[in-house]
């Protein structure tokens, strides 16, 4: 009975890491759609959406019949409860790839992203790509030190996003007020994805050591 | 025993209420710092956003230990489950309202809104906070009626976004990036604390009819 569960567990745990592989696709294939204004690959991260709702629906509805059959108690319990919130996040950063998809497809055939934050958009992608493969692994193995580290990572997003406001306030800034709102929200759209994911690692944490890691970020 | 449960299950549901008639005071304060440039009400919800996580961890705490306690199968459970995805959206709520706080403060001694913006920001936050009182409304009544309702009142809200848009793209806008940047960031705060409240309403009414409100929006 206990070995049934246990496996029942693990498969929610590499559910969540699915959902993980799925929304890290998606920021690529957005920021890809974004910066070379491919509509057909918007499209698709677009309706890949869809895939990834659906993957954290079913998740939820096993999490908690597995919580209604087991009763769990203590550990196990939070184990799920904790399922719960993280399929929530990673659902959320696949809606924020969506968005930044949404915003390639508006400005087609132009690109959302003038050239002189090509770079930087890139790099954001590149980090936040970097943190849900993180978190992929955090999930997977329960690494409490890779949990930690998202919260150096996510210190680099932060300075990234800087970066292109001083660059929207630059007296050159030549793109106008359009651009300048596109860049604004794409900033926040990476931003607030790789907060989900630093969210997640932070219940990991918690889950394993009973202590709440850096809250001061 | 059961009775007691019921209690305990009617306890949830009366902070969750709380919790909403904070976030609408936080808003309404927010807005009101904002727009008035008051330093003190900003810092004043700035500190109460603490109360509301507070509230929420407490909360969860509680709601955990019932699971465990109960064993709750069926309705029971997935109202239990469903508390927790709603203190999560009231906390969430929260946040917002300390971020427009942030921008008000960050602005000080000047209004982060320019005059011609002014009226669309107030209306902005007295729609949301109507969501937000109708919102209560739901959680305590299970009022579905109000929980459909709540559809429309979120399309007034993204009128009024794209209102704000359409004025920071107006050849005559002549408040610059920073306060477009402001301005973009600022509505995105309001839409999204409406989103969480149709959210919430969303749940309810699944709960109570095991069926989906409109999912469209």
């Amino acid at each position: 009975m206990r070995e049934r569960f246990q496996e029942e567990l693990d498969g929610v745990s590499s559910t969540l890491v699915e959902m993980a592989g799925l929304v890290k696709i998606a920021i690529e294939n957005a920021t890809t759609a974004l910066l070379t204004a491919d509509l057909t690959l918007a499209e698709k991260v677009i309706a890949e959406d869809l895939v990834i709702d659906q993957i954290q629906h079913d998740l939820d509805a096993r999490t908690i019949s597995l919580i209604a059959q087991q009763g769990p108690v203590a550990t196990d319990l939070r184990t799920l409860v904790t399922s719960l919130r993280m399929s929530a996040d990673l659902e959320r950063m696949g809606d924020l790839a969506h968005h930044i998809a949404k915003s390639a497809r508006m400005r087609y055939p132009s690109t959302a992203v003038p050239p002189e934050l090509s770079l930087t958009i890139e790099e954001m992608s590149r980090v936040c790509v970097k943190i849900i493969e993180k978190v992929a692994l955090v999930i997977k193995n329960r690494d409490t030190e890779r949990a930690l580290e998202l919260e150096r990572d996510d210190d680099e997003i932060d300075g990234l996003h800087r970066k292109i406001i001083q660059t929207l306030l630059d007296p050159n800034w030549k793109h106008g007020v359009e651009t300048a709102i596109d860049m604004t929200l794409l900033g926040r759209y990476y931003e607030r994805c790789a907060d989900h994911a630093v969210s997640i690692a932070r219940r990991v944490y918690f889950l394993v050591t009973g202590r709440y890691a850096n809250e001061n970020s």
